[in-house]
């Protein structure tokens, strides 16, 4: 009841800490006779992982997923996938300099109020490395539903925004720069402006679009379970997350009513759809979109005030290798939790 | 498992669709000697309720609640809370209109997809009466916690935003108008607005901020069930929510490191509270806000299309007594969920 | 998470003492589209109610149940069906005998250790009549599974133990003498013993067997929600159970391998059924059967010792109206929790 | 939601079948500040583990656990513990002689027409291997709970049965003799059977007693959850078992009220406990205890009849090296599933 689990019938649960021997998780509920491609998987993961760019953290972790049961001859068999990521990147650090000290816009000083413990060594289940499950499980969910398309991408880097609805993108292109925006030249200015922040010693934030195309009519149900709702949830479960909107969102509430209501076709789809592909909290067939806010990253390389534990303000530079924009590497886990949702409510839909 | 329950340790269950006899629910998991004062229940209710003011629908349902258990000589016994919300007001309608049509942006079709069946005197599940069953909750997981304050109020109508921060505000004045705007001006202006777009025929949306004071440092849980994950979930489940930001929200991704991290004070409190009130999804202590918002109604009085069951576009003019603005009744609905979530997390706290 | 629900996708939440104005509960999770059958179920209720017979309690409680909700023309909707069993024999009686005492092998004394406060008036949720909801939601269930055959009956009272297995009874005849055991001969015995036993101011326990036929291969899940974990679960919390043996059961603990194993036939069948028609915690097509102890009820109609809350041992004589043998009654409780089960293993194992 | 997860705020989530790389589980919701005994542990680990007596499987498997996660300095963090448990004894062996058959009482058959798709290598999740990852987490709860005493015993093996009560055993002799049974002459007598039993190439059935004292008053919810209702489920969901009793069991349907009834002394303890120390599902204070029915293995040593894929039925010999009796192994597993279902509702009793 930690909180470690997430989803109903399509289950994860994960553990691990970042300076443990390594984290991993348990998928529970996925049909057998699903046919996993492990190479798939590996190389979401490999979208996640640090490193991978000039505009990531420079750590290096391979992060390879061991699966160790629930996969036989190639495909599931309806038994728990059980799965390990080892740590291979544990330096022998001196932590002297988190291990009495709160940093700001971090989880120290709650952690140690609420358990009266700290894994100091690094941000224990509070470090975004506890996310690499997730990639797991929902790459996994990914195969299961393989007519269902999830396309994330950056939509803005600090003050700058992409501009294009995404009906005018061409999601092929997502990977091809390591911003991933799928359109070429905002990318480039995305991706000098984290090259800046990174100069400065500072960090930026950032919006993550994901559009899910394909969506069966049904997933969702209509009290407090809303599709949406979950999706929010979801999002929101993931690190820096600090805001949640769907179709219209914020800006829909602006608007009246006789120009906000997505008029009917005769064929059920609607010719707008601010919607969102959503509605009462059940998927209409029309694509589901959604955008989610990230801070900056809380460690910067700038002197900082933090707090330590007899109550003294000190001055602490940050150290070690962060990320100076988090959502490049955010785009693979914003796809995942999505996968993971639409997983679970396409299971619960089947009992009806 | 559809989706009919909220929380894990202060569990709502609600049932009952706008034109049965009765909706109603179970609260499960509230503890015992909590002192019941039904007289603030029924307040709350009063809040939601239609017919109250000029500016909301002016149907008439008293909604009294009846407790039927868990309470005795005027103190929870720890049992489940049952109650029942009579349906005064089914009127013995005409709903050839809407039998066979799907009404823009309403559930109709959804519903009828998914479960092949759909009771067609009302808006169902879907309809925004089922919060009438939320508001009794959270107004007994108020008086479970009665040191925490929780604050909602309407801080946009349409185009006219309340430009003031929360500190500002005198939340003693919400009350004072029918839009449940604390500030006397805006209010009026906002009032203004409603009242003009309902003679157009029209509605228009909005967004409600809440505000929540003297949270124990400690509530929620670092992975999935962050604090504010869940509170999202709870806001994106209300009728007609398209967004969710807490704290710096969608304008702390256009943000830097340098100016978005909360510096300490010597206290534990920080200096700045872009975070929110939440760090690493747990509460550290200061005031949790955030900012929910709500599409325009989509049942207007103007002529629009409908699509029918038969693969027909027809036209249908709105008909009933529906709310031109959803967020002054939306208020206490807010403050509702949000009381659930957080008697939830503070109950699970107490496990460690 | 006061444990007032069973089930995971077919779930029931019940509510309600037995001196409030109404118990009921409300059944989530059941799929749109069944054919309800009211009379049905209020069938099952009159063969739980109390006054049915002589040789149960004289308590006059018509128990009729109210749906609120969840049924529109005949029809579930798959919404949450939520009803509601007024208490109509609530006599405004003297408590203080058992205000401020504890009565033994009652959970008196236990609720107010753990809770701190006790409703008084009854046995509060501890009472036999909070299965009067139990018995809704398992007539629902009946319904959902129409393919699935459900009888249990009494198989012994006291000493007195029917002697055929149930191969050799007619379940037909069950309801045909008021001890609801389907062999004749048995049943005059036992219904003369539970009049002795009245007549002594005693009470005696007994036995219910349960034999579910017609179910499909494949409910219920390998790990820890064995079919027959979940059966054992549901039976044991049933008031006054004190054992649940499927199959073979206890007996079967005597056996070798080579007596034990059930062979096949050529179709899959088995030559024997020791397995009580699970393997593995999953259905296999045979025949389920079961038995479950109860203990005589505790309130007896003789002088007995019993404490009172300031630490003295006092005496009491029982008053009111009470069984002398729960069996009977037990048996359409029996078969509600079995189909309850049924149910929810039934929907989950449609998410394959 | 394939029922891998067990525990509610205690709650532990297994993986892994016999024949993939490891197994191993999750344990969240243990609060932080537990020391941890990891000697303790394998203790437990290696009285279940295969080869350790002349009388049980002569597999080798030393069921060494890794902790992952979730342990800092000795102590738990209150984040999730993770584990593995090699599989090192892994031979290729030739599995063709299963890969088409269904065996006689085990769950081939049932697995085959659920999934569709098996893992032949071995018995998959059904397997009593899954097991060593319960007495994991149950060590754990152990050690949660360390002022509570749970000892489990060997009471019968096939006829054979100890004719004493719980109190006139001495617990500290029960890992004396590899039948685990604490009279030192009922286990000799026992221990000579097995040897039997096994030369004839044959299996048995048995029973095992197990005795909770020092249980604070108060654990267990009154209605669906009740303490012994869980304690039934936990028990029914280890392989092999068949049926459950608990305080006076299926001898108390025999008895009278006035025989059955427990008197109270004037300190709230019971001068007779045939309640088991269990009232209305809720913990009084004293000893609980209940006995556990274990079928005999089916895997024999003796020509059996077996039905292969195509519905023919065959003939064959049990091949591989299989506990004649399962009981001695079954004794840390009552203990550990024991553990973990109070584990359980003493968190959950805390939140009152």
């Amino acid at each position: 009841m930690a909180g470690n689990s997430y989803g109903t019938l399509f289950r994860i649960t994960t553990f691990g800490e970042s300076h443990g021997d390594a984290l991993g998780g348990i998928i529970d509920g996925c049909p057998p006779g699903i046919t996993i491609d492990l190479e798939a998987i590996q190389f979401e993961m490999s979208r996640r992982k640090p490193g991978q760019s000039a505009i990531v953290t420079q750590r290096k972790e391979p992060d390879d997923v061991q699966f160790l049961s629930g996969i036989f001859e190639g495909k599931t068999t309806g038994t728990p996938i059980g799965f390990i990521i080892p740590n291979t990147n544990q330096k022998s650090d001196d932590y002297s300099h988190i291990k009495d000290n709160y940093r700001p816009s971090h989880a120290d000083y709650v952690y140690e109020k609420k358990y009266g413990v700290r894994d100091y060594r690094g941000g224990g289940r509070s470090s975004a490395r506890e996310t690499a499950s997730r990639v797991v499980a929902g790459a996994v969910a990914k195969q299961m539903l393989p007519e269902i398309k999830i396309n994330a991408y950056v939509s803005s880097v600090g003050p700058i925004f992409l501009d294009k609805s995404y009906q005018e993108l061409d999601f092929s292109k997502t990977e091809n720069n390591p911003v991933r925006c799928p359109d070429e030249e905002a990318a480039v200015i995305m991706e000098e402006y984290i090259r800046d922040i990174r100069k400065q010693g500072d960090t930026v934030g950032g919006t993550v679009t994901c559009v899910i195309q394909n969506v069966p009519i049904g997933l969702g149900e209509p009290v407090f379970d809303k599709l949406h709702a979950e999706l929010g949830k979801a999002m929101l479960s993931i690190n820096a997350v600090k805001g949640f909107e769907f179709g219209s969102g914020f800006d829909g509430a602006k608007m009246k009513g006789s120009e906000h209501n997505d008029l009917y076709n005769i064929d059920g789809t609607t010719k707008t759809n601010l919607s969102g592909g959503i509605q009462g909290g059940i998927s209409n067939g029309m694509d589901i979109y959604f955008r989610v806010a990230f801070k900056p990253v809380a460690t910067i390389m700038q002197k900082q005030e933090l707090l330590d534990n007899k109550g003294n303000i000190t001055e602490m530079t940050g150290k070690g290798r962060h990320d100076p924009c988090v959502v490049p590497r955010a785009v693979p886990i914003v796809e995942a939790m999505a996968a993971i949702v639409l997983a679970d409510f396409y299971l619960i839909n089947k009992t009806y």
